[in-house]
């Protein structure tokens, strides 16, 4: 109903705002839309699981946040069930956590200020995982939310308002379907495809928009997708209206987890599956949702072999950049509302490395080439015509052979961060205008070497 | 959309049902459908009042079920809030008393056993309070319900069990709205009367059929009718379903709180105001919900002179009968789901005035007189023809003066339960046929009365 | 140590305190000090457990007081450990249970003023059961008492100053063992009789000094006596310092728990065991510590039938007062401070037989007869020179024959609160001076009776 | 008592054991101990705080274990006290905390794992901070230890047998005074110094026997030992018996903090204050026990600046064992008995450096000269007469100038873990046997350098 008195009102207000471009409710419209610039320029954003999975904060090497799932139906062995009779007694109930996620730490401006120091461009936060918990006070979620239960506070709220005041752009996560929601239960038993679509009526669409309207967020990152085709999940509905009459149809981007079988094909930016890393040149902006250690919400049982070091995630920073992804690295903060300092290190890290060798990221575009083997990656920046091989390892030899850039006697390469005042000089190939070049590195002290992922900046080549 | 249905589906089954009464959703006919008998003939019933309130168990000289509402909205003083700020803390909410409504100790046997003892007839437990928590697993109060959290468990199914094994009958109180359910007051804040029904569509409307599809209750006991008018809560929509098509068509009662206008005007029995007792004959089947205490949920704080003794009890339920009214008393069990046991001995005392009065009780019918003055009051069985006189004080005098009943020489008087060997001789008036007596009552030792009331049967007069 | 100076100290003040009686540490000395003359003047105290075993509130029909023992040691059917285990978990300690005393309900004025209206003249309140929790802030029991963990109040100084200030005598029951105190336990394992005192010496006497001290009690009742002489416990040095030094000296009484052997025997008045009921006099002054139902703690799982009814309550009150001994009757609150109502009403019953009754019991002797049959029972009181007969059956046949007074012509007798005019008349026997007499009992309407037990004053009789 | 029969049976023992060597209770022959040799040659320990205090986990920038003082006594602006009051409420005490220290994730296996991948050798573990809860089930502590309210678990027994199972040494920080365990507050009242000694007596004695008895400990680590002089605490009593008569008198090590003024006087190893670096050679087995953040204990708030990196860490490590001290690094676990991975990282970190290095730390001396600048420092491998230079940074120029070698031709250097095939070339100085050389460092790929410190191996030189 709601929906339906939103849908005439923006058909009466497209008749007076001639100037708005008007996108209907299928895939061809919303697909046509061309997608806000700023998202492809800012290549790097940070993920944040966080609800009432924090408290328990437990997987079997699995993923923390699928925890009520796994109580309730068994994951390997029954690996959550056993620990958990273990631990909470067998009459505690997955809600029984609620209470127990307390955020009496969390300060989101802190929360900001360590996501700004990474050198991230926006944000996007589970406003409501498959749980069903929102974190913010929504009518749809009543009794189920973290100002109702928990902590009270209203941390999408305070999580946009501290990203913004710094410049960054805010996102939000929202799951489409809830493993438990009665309503969306009844719904998926009336028939296949469903023939009952209440829990979308009721609680999804009015959930979707609230959001939007409340928090006017620069990404909605759906998920949940798989359950259901884009028809019950009333996807290009939604999209249409936020595309064509929300308050940021101008700027808001989204993925394309909007129902079984549009990823990669419909949506707006593509995800294909978690932690996606094609390693080709794919001709439609898309994104790579990366995590620090192995699970996405906080999980308290991974130890420190299971986080992955800061250079081997610039090197796939690198290579999602060299073939036009976007780079969203997940962050899991505890149920105290606390990054955990290993995950603030390895954000610091990638901060570091961006001071030094933002060039070849911000605003970058894919090169003509994408890599000349797996540890050498290309990126261009048009607006200064420089060329940037990102570069795994330093060759033991001192000669490094670029196989793909035309260079000639004006080019120049220096390597960025580099202290040392020895230079590299450029062997050209010996026909003009063939491509490959041999640098010629100099060695130096070890403090004078670039940290994580060597970047050449090459000027003057093609 | 399920009621279009199950109302398409009930006309269908009506057309090829010719012989089951058909009831359409207006007064007129909901009001037309006579009381089932069982309902009259019982006369006494018992109300519980258990919900997320009965953890506080506070109110300051007020109803302990109110508590949310006193809180969030001011009682008397600021009594509540400021009562809640001392002993819970300004962070604690209402819904964090929910995991505390452990019900550890709830045995819906034992509950049922002890109002079977009380010579009740009938069980009214609260399946909904205006909290909106509920004590079976509805699905339109996920996460808000005894499954989901506080004791894991269905109260409504577990008592209606144990009740009905005794052979009572079970009853469910429904409160029609909610204080704070967002989508009842988003429907109450889009106009005068609401031009939006979102709650009764997608929360009550199944909510009710709900608990009469799962429980087949024999009674449905509606609240909160203050709010909105019926047409609002589509009350006759749900009777006229009821009353036509639901598995207790033929069993089922109800009483008269369908909405603004509609109390002892609509629906079935009356129940004018909490604790009515008008003290006259209502030519209408009544009922008159009494407390124990002055709370209807445990109020922990109530002393023990808030509490009425059985005998001034024992008077209002004869009044009660005489005037053609059920009794239903209220008991509010603690958080650990026990039955404080003055209540308990408040139940057996009225078991054992029933067992030695219960023929002017069961299956009575309010005789011609209802009282004489406010301490002798009137009760017939139509199935003896016997008229029993409730008198509230023994007189000092030995003799007892009854205005109206007209005896003769063969009629017979006896006190029920009067263990003493000593007789009542009657005094006749001077002229026949005239109403009028005289019983010359003896003195006997103390424990030879009866207790609480005394109940004259008088055989033979009219 | 702390013990030690305080004797030396002790003998020093009694070298310039030459009017002070001394007492010795020897149980000829201790048992040689008269009895302070109120507490056989008052006849009715009311007992209070309360401590942590009120959280539970559970025992299989046994003591729910004793739940930390039947859960660590197994009761019948180890039903405790069951039950236990079912509700709290394997891992839930009886320490967890401490935090969960909230006591938050617990107003000491209230206890008081519910504990004058029963017209009892003392309380008796467990500053320390067997589980070794203190109601007061012990050093000896650091973060084991109600102030560290828990109500965080002084609950012996917070009951203390109300009952004082209605006039009421304020004693306290301390367990002289623990049953899981390390102290204590490696004491016991030392031998047979223990070559070690550690407990003792650092518990024990520092607890008992500083309950007196802090509090000044008029009652010491100590328990858990059974377990070691009383050269173990060093009662009488405690014993000779209360009674030498004390701020109490003049006034304080004890009871007779002081160590295997001592009951009956050795100490201040006698209790025999629990529930202790003679039936014949006692030439020493004892006391009958009864229970209302049947555990002294509280246990939420008494049925209604478990709890004794006022009348026999009171006849058992009768019984003890007229054999030489103190009422002490048991309530047991719950563990949010409240006393249950039928407690209260209880408690209620029997004031309202005092205000009625209370010159056959305040300051009464046994009289030279205890009793005629187990239903009629004597007292008298000096100064008035009355005999009473304490009645539980009022005669069917209308006349009372008493075997034992000797009355004359002048002799009168009434019944206490009859509220008939009808008078009571005497039969003397045919000879002068023979004992027995004849009542010739009215009749008379049943609201003219007294309550409980028929009380007959005879005055000018022997 | 128990530790005069122990005593006694000491004297008795050493009678028939002649060959044990029998330390008196004086610091004179306390001191005249040697150290066990085992200590200095492991030269790296890792130091746990962990308690009540890791619930809470807050400092306004100190030691998060003091919360219980800052609580009670304030620390700058009564920051504790305002933190605890907004989050807690002003009726939550600090042992409502306890039941908070759960340690359900607590393995011991898995931090002995993770310690022993550190390098480190020995692991001292506060048994009893100044909070005076045990990680044990002392006796002494009934209520206030691991095994009665919080885990339910024997920290010091699990932690124990994984460290030695590993081929570790198990040490026990004990702390000698309470902050509020009323019988030492008592005692501190009773004079200056206390005239009365029951703390030490009934608590501190039998804590410090029992923990030795029941564990074995190599390491006993007092320490609040600034409140009194050791004749207070009984110092040289125990430690006689700790010498002498103990079952680990041959391997136990301790540190100095035995009394007001004994460090850097009396006892084992010298710990001067907390992180001492006193940068010159000590001539008494010293050590720095260092922290990764800033507070011992677990402090939720310490942001990711206030840890220092591996390299610092290293250099400090260096510095320490240059000057002839042990480097014990602290690490604060969570209340859920994690080690937080940051933490996890360091000890990784420093494992892996040692790995690289070892031979410069383990069974290393010091040199005759400790360092030149504070860059470049010492030690020495008697069993093999290396020399080794600890240095932090490697020479822009490719020169390194060490002052204080003397070699000769035949003389060989080389850098640890350097990967290159480069060599290092020596340039003596011109006239024979004079120290100072001149080190040609080759450069190299970045990734062929060692990490954090340079260890350059001097083989033939003086």
């Amino acid at each position: 109903m709601k929906l339906l008195i939103s849908v005439l009102l923006s058909l009466f207000l497209n008749v007076i705002n001639v100037n708005s471009q008007i996108y209907t409710s299928n895939w061809t419209s919303i697909n046509s839309r061309p997608l806000p610039s700023w998202y492809d320029s800012v290549k790097f954003g940070i993920f944040i699981h966080f609800g009432v999975y924090s408290v328990p904060a437990y997987s079997d090497g699995g993923y923390a946040e699928w925890y009520w799932w796994n109580l309730e139906s068994g994951d390997d062995n029954n690996s959550t069930k056993q620990w958990h009779g273990e631990h909470f007694g067998p009459n505690f109930k997955y809600q029984d956590f609620a209470p127990m996620f307390n955020c009496r730490d969390f300060n989101a401006n802190d929360w900001a200020s360590i996501i700004d120091k990474s050198g991230a461009k926006y944000v996007v936060l589970t406003s409501k995982h498959h749980e069903g918990y929102t974190l913010w006070p929504s009518e749809q979620s009543w009794g189920w939310n973290s100002v109702d239960v928990g902590p009270n506070r209203d941390i999408v709220a305070e999580l946009t308002k501290a990203v913004k005041n710094l410049g960054l752009h805010m996102g939000l996560y929202h799951s489409l379907f809830e493993w438990f929601n009665p309503f969306y239960l009844s719904d998926k038993s009336s028939g296949n495809p469903p023939t009952k679509e209440e829990y979308v009526d009721t609680v999804l669409m009015p959930q979707l928009m609230d959001i939007v309207n409340s928090y006017e967020p620069h990404v909605i990152w759906a998920d949940g997708d798989w359950e259901q085709a884009s028809d019950y999940w009333k996807s290009t509905d939604f999209l249409s209206w936020l595309y064509t009459n929300s308050s940021v149809k101008d700027v808001v981007v989204v993925n394309d987890r909007w129902g079984h079988g549009c990823r990669n094909t419909n949506g707006g930016f593509f995800t294909g599956s978690d932690a996606w890393l094609p390693n080709k040149l794919i001709d439609h902006k898309w994104e790579n949702c990366e995590t620090i250690g192995f699970s996405y919400g906080y999980d308290q049982f991974e130890p420190a072999k299971a986080y992955t070091n800061s250079t081997i995630l610039i090197q796939k920073f690198s290579q999602t950049v060299s073939c036009g992804g976007n780079f969203l690295l997940d962050i899991g903060p505890d149920a105290e509302g606390t990054i955990p300092i290993n995950m603030q290190n390895t954000l610091l890290d990638i901060g570091y490395w961006l001071q030094i060798n933002g060039e070849s990221i911000y605003d970058s575009s894919p090169w003509r080439v994408q890599n000349q083997t797996s540890s050498i990656w290309y990126t261009t920046n048009k607006s200064n015509g420089a060329i940037y091989a990102l570069v795994f390892e330093y060759p033991e030899s001192g000669q490094l052979l670029l196989n793909d850039p035309i260079c000639n006697s004006n080019s120049q390469v220096n390597l960025l961060g580099f202290k040392s005042a020895s230079k590299i000089t450029i062997q050209l190939p010996k026909s003009n205008d063939q491509p490959g070049i041999t640098l010629n590195l100099p060695f130096a002290s070890p403090q004078d070497y670039p940290p994580f992922v060597y970047v050449f900046k090459l000027v003057g080549c093609n």
